[in-house]
């Protein structure tokens, strides 16, 4: 994708020569390279804004295709049986778990983020100790969360109480219910530390629900491991699965006897098709379900997932920081000094995989990095965000979004 | 679709002849016969599923194809803008809202029927007046509108009393809140008097939430006409838009400054991409989103739509009774007497667009049916439901799926 020539009009950077044989460098020796095969990207293009829309997966529009023509088409309501449909939710939410560190059985697929989220912090406050009160929301969190947060709270009489994750420790007191924290910040990229935060929510006998919307497909996570007690994510980041993919929630398997869900949906009931007017909840990861699931998004993130097989995440991880890294380096090298300043963390164990530069008319510095074919975006009021998406970005890549910006400036 | 000659092995009925030439004379004869044409259905099949799963109309394969390969693939997230997909919940909602009676801006399409009827029921329960405490739920309901009606009432203070329909006026008290019925009975097609019940509900100053998911597209409905306040429906019934395609929410312009959302995501705020940590509800239908909507499900259903250009749902309706009028005629005729039993009732003033059988053995029969190429489906205990799409069922269809009955009990 990252071209091959000088940049129409530009000078050469005296560094570029250099920059440019690391990138092939780093690009050559890179084990997951060949992975980008597996997608579908425009010609020309250096895409970073994975972390908002991920890449076309390149077997998803023949799966798609199928579903539509065959299995909705030629075997219409059999394929409620036939085709797998009825058990998507959790035979795709059995895919994503070993990227988040979950073992079988914990996450479902279906509705949106907000609507996981909702379900999430109802659920924790249910199963939190009685006369608890306190709702610890990360006050840097995507703004959904905090609405939804706050509807969730009132819905179950907690009062939220807005809190900078670096300083959440502190405001785990012992009538604390549940902290909702987002793993990776989506503005600043700022990873957040899940161990130490889980179990210091634990230690104050609350539950923890985590975010995982910019983590999750990007770096290791590792819910059971350190014994998270729900999450949710969405798909359609590093995921991969399309645009509005289905979410996921993970409820963990110590507390799914006691989940009780606020959207009890008939899918979510120990038999759904006997169509009982009394309710009663199904056993596992199916009690988060809700409503007839979305297949047509469903089997089209769950071909998306295809692209993971043989991946390890740690992998992942390693490449990610390396790109991160590397493109640092690049904007320190080609962009005047003064012009951006980087908002991501400079250590490894506070970076998700994005960069996030403040700068100055960031909307119009963006703009004009689209046009000249390096796909970010803006968060206002003043920061342009990179995502880098190992499976499909590179090195070279990372360089040209450097140089290009660089000469935006220069 | 329907055969030309007799089904093999069987003994032609002696009133056989006369049925299949009246059924050639009301197909030559149906304005919407033509329609057929829109949607791609299996050869040699019956189809009388559709009050469970619409078949795919014939344009949709490449819609999605064409958001998948282009807008997704190459216009990855440039497509929020570009491809209209920010704005699809309410552009599709105004797609919907002339097939069930409501002028443009009071419907936006998202999540499943379930999660909007929990924000339905919740948003009514508040804009109730104070001190009422009733919420009275249709006792026949679809499960899941139970259950969803439950855990509302039990989130907002209400107490739930399980009504017949038939005789919810009664129940229509002082300290009603809330009255949450199904327009048509999901088990025996009955169809309720919305316009009655409505105005009953608003007598006794309570508010009316209607789950229209076995009428819309099959029937007039009229919510702008009769004062409904809150209506949810799914669109993959009547309205084509494919397995577990997005359902839409109904809010009346009078209550939607009031609506007070249980699920305010992100996409339900006035400025959604300014990320502002304080929530402040949009103006109109959008007030109900909630997260990203799902856009592969979504532009499938928009795509789907296109078949009812140039479609009077008052010619709908007239060709559905004409259908079931006839199909319970061939019903008469072939099935030896006492073998089945109309659950539907005759009177058309009550018939929604299925007819629905008690039988002995009804899951077998059933398997059998299907076993001969007529697709309808089974509801516990006892129940054969054959659902009647008058864009792509003719009454030849209806005089074989009858026949073959007949053949099964003969």
């Amino acid at each position: 994708m990252s071209d091959t020539h000088p940049i129409a009009g530009s000078v050469p950077h005296p560094a570029e020569d250099a920059l440019r044989e690391r990138a092939a460098g780093l690009d050559a020796a890179d084990g997951l390279g060949k992975l980008r095969d597996r997608f579908a990207l425009p010609e020309g293009v250096v895409y970073l804004d994975g972390n908002s829309l991920g890449a076309l997966p390149a077997a998803v529009p023949d799966a798609v295709t199928d579903v539509v023509r065959r299995q909705w088409g030629e075997l219409l309501i059999r394929s409620w049986d036939e085709s797998g449909w009825w058990t998507a939710p959790e035979r795709i939410g059995d895919r994503i778990a070993p990227l988040i560190g979950a073992a079988p059985g914990q996450v479902t697929v279906g509705d949106s983020t907000s609507v996981n989220l909702f379900k999430a912090l109802v659920g924790a406050a249910r199963l939190a100790a009685p006369g608890r009160t306190r709702m610890l929301v990360d006050a840097a969190t995507f703004p959904t969360d905090g609405y939804i947060a706050a509807s969730a709270a009132r819905m179950t009489g907690l009062d939220v109480v807005a809190v900078d994750p670096a300083d959440a420790v502190s405001q785990m007191t012992p009538d604390t219910a549940v902290v909702l924290l987002n793993h990776v910040d989506y503005r600043t990229g700022r990873l957040h530390d899940l161990p130490a935060l889980t179990a210091a929510a634990h230690a104050a006998g609350a539950l923890v629900v985590w975010d995982l919307c910019h983590s999750a497909g990007a770096l290791p996570v590792g819910l059971d491991a350190h014994s998270v007690d729900l999450a949710v994510g969405c798909t359609y980041k590093y995921l991969n699965g399309g645009p509005g993919a289905p979410a996921y929630i993970y409820v963990a398997e110590r507390h799914q006897g006691a989940f009780d869900s606020p959207l009890p949906g008939w899918n979510s009931h120990a038999e759904p098709f006997a169509m009982n007017p009394a309710y009663e909840p199904a056993q596992g990861a199916a009690r988060a379900r809700v409503g007839t699931p979305d297949i047509l998004s469903m089997l089209a993130l769950e071909s998306a997932l295809d692209v993971w097989e043989g991946v390890d995440v740690d992998d992942v991880r390693a490449k990610s920081l390396a790109l991160t890294d590397f493109f640092l380096e690049c904007v320190a090298a080609y962009v005047p000094e003064g012009r951006v300043e980087a908002v991501t963390p400079a250590g490894h164990a506070e970076r998700g995989s994005q960069v996030s530069l403040r700068t100055e008319n960031a909307r119009e510095v963006m703009t004009e990095l689209i046009a000249r074919g390096v796909v970010g975006d803006f968060r206002a009021p003043d920061v342009l965000r990179f995502g880098f998406t190992p499976l499909y970005v590179g090195f070279a890549d990372a360089e040209r979004a450097a140089r290009t910006l660089g000469h935006i400036f220069g």
